[in-house]
C-alpha cells in the first residue's frame, strides 16, 4: 500500500517539476537534502532539517547557530522573516539552556524578547547566545544575530523555566 | 538541461521515498500541495505554503492567522517550535499593520515580545492580532495565541516601524 | 539627642524653604502630606507614599492603579519619565498577583516588557492591570496605562515567578 | 504670602518630626539635600535629587549611573522596587542616547526590556548602558544592573525613537 501512495506522491512531485522555476527545485532539493540528513541522525528536528542550521560551541561556552539564507525563510520584501530571525534566536538560547543542565531535566522558553536591527540579506545569519545567569528554575540569557558581514542585524533576551523532562 | 535536473531531482525524492516514513511522505506530501498553492498565487511567501496557514480579517478590524499543527513546526518535544509561535505572532501583527497602511508605505518589525503560557499542542493555533496605536512611524500592537480548545497559549506584543515601500 | 537632630534638620528645611519655588514648597508639602499617611498606614512604601498613588480592584477584577502627575515624576521634558510608567505598571501587575496567591506565598517580577505610546501629561495616570495566566510558578499579566482623557499612553507586559516568602 | 505658607509648611514639618523614626528622619535629610542639589544645577529632575544618582561616561563610550539604595526605593519585600530598577536602566540607556545625538534632537523611549535576576539589596546599584545600534530615527541599546559586589541583578534592553525636540 506504501509503494502506490509512494507512486501517487512521486506522480505529484514529476507534475510540480514540470512547471517549476529553478528556485522551487532549489528548495525542493534542499528539503530532500533535509530529510535525509534527519533520517540519519544529523538533524533532530524538520525545521532544522529545511532550515539547515549548523551549531556548534564556542571556547568561551556560547553557542553558535549559522542559518544559511534561502527563499524558504524569506518574507514578502526579500528579507529573512522577523518569525525566522525570533526562531534562530529562540533556538541558540533554547539549546545552549538545555545543553548547560542535568539530562533529566528541561528547559522551555517562558518569554522573548527580539530587537530587529537591520533587514537579514546576504549568504547567512549567525547567531552566539549566552546564559547571562542560571539559577534554579530560571535561566536567563541573550543572544546576537550577525549578518555574513558580521554586522549586527537583531538582538534578543530569554528566559527559560527549568523542569523535570517528562517520561517518555 | 532543466529536464536532466528533474530527472536527477525526481531520481532523490524517488530514493528518499523508499526508506521514508508515513509522517516523512505525509510531510512531502504537503509541501508539494504548498509549493502549488504558491504556484497558483494561494500564498505569497514559501515559508506561508509550508505551514499552510490561513489569514482573514474578524468583523471588529481584527487580524486573524490559524497555523496547522504538523510535525514539520514541532520541537524535539513534540510541541511547536517556540520559534514557530513567535513566527505566527509576528505573522499576524505584520500583516494587520502592513494591510492598515497606504500601499505605498512598508512597515517593519523593529521589536517583538513573547510570553509562552502553555504548550503549543492540538490540531491548530489560532492568533488573533490587534493594533493598540497606530502613529505616523510607529506602530503598536498585540496579539493573542489559542489552542483549538481556545487556551490562551502565548501572548505577544510588536513595535512596527513605518516607512516608504523600497521601489522595485 | 533625636530632639537636637531634628531641630538641625528643622534647620535645614526653614534654610531651603527661604529660597524655595511654589513648585518646590508643592513638593515637600506632598512628601510630608506621603510621609504621614505612611505613617499611619494608608502607605506601606515610601514610593506609594511620596507618589500618592491610589489603588483599587475593579469588579470584573482587573486591579486599577492612579498616578497622579506631579513634577516629582517627571523627565526633563515635562513628561512622567519612563521609569515611573514602569514603575506604576510593574506596581500594578505585583500588586495584582501578590493579591491573588495565598498569603505564605510571594511573587517577585522576572521580567517586564514595556511599550511607550503617548506622552504621559495631564492631571494622572490610570494603570489597569489584569493576569493572563496563573501557573503553580509563573504568572503571566498584563496592563494599560490611560491618561485623563483615557487615551492609551503605554502597555506592559510581567512575568511573576511566585514562591515560598521569606520568614521574617 | 509666601512667609505665610512657608511658616505654615514649617509647622507641618516640625509635626511630622516629633514622632519620626530614625529612618524617617534620613529620609527627609536626604530629600532635603537632593532638593539644594537642584536647586543649584547638581540635579536636572526631581527623581534624579530625590535617588542621588551619580552618572559619567566610561572609557569605551558606555554610560554609568549609580543608584543609592535607601528606603525611599525599597520594595515591601525591603528590596529595590523593581520599579527604580527599571527607572535606572532607562534613566542609562534614555541619557546616552541623548548624549549621543545632536543638540536639536531628542530621544524618546519606545519600548522597554528589563529582565530581573536577583534581588537587588546592598549599597548600591551601578548600571552600564551601551548602544547596539544607532539608526537615524531609531536607536537600540542594552544596559546591565549590578550590585555592589558586581553581580548582574537586572538587564534590560531599549529601543528609541529620534525626533526633532520641541521648541520650548
Amino acid at each position: 500500500m506504501n509503494d502506490v501512495a509512494n507512486e501517487q506522491l512521486l506522480q505529484r512531485v514529476e507534475n510540480f517539476l514540470t512547471n517549476s522555476s529553478d528556485e522551487e527545485r532549489h528548495l525542493l532539493s534542499t528539503i530532500i537534502n533535509g530529510f535525509s540528513e534527519k533520517q540519519n541522525g544529523t538533524y533532530t528536528t524538520y525545521l532544522a532539517a529545511l532550515t539547515q542550521i549548523k551549531t556548534r560551541f564556542l571556547e568561551n561556552g556560547d553557542y553558535e547557530v549559522i542559518l544559511p539564507i534561502q527563499p524558504l525563510i524569506e518574507n514578502p520584501l526579500k528579507i529573512v522573516h522577523g518569525g525566522m530571525t525570533a526562531t534562530l534566536l529562540d533556538t541558540a538560547m533554547g539549546s545552549l539552556v538545555n545543553q548547560s543542565i542535568s539530562s533529566d531535566l528541561a528547559a522551555v522558553t517562558t518569554e522573548m524578547n527580539v530587537h530587529y536591527i537591520k533587514p537579514g540579506v546576504g549568504s547567512h545569519l549567525r547567531c552566539v547566545a549566552s546564559i547571562l545567569n542560571k539559577g534554579r528554575q530560571l535561566c536567563v540569557t541573550e543572544a546576537k544575530v550577525y549578518d555574513e558581514k558580521e554586522k549586527l542585524i537583531a538582538m534578543g533576551t530569554g528566559t527559560f523555566f527549568i523542569m523535570k523532562r517528562p517520561k517518555k
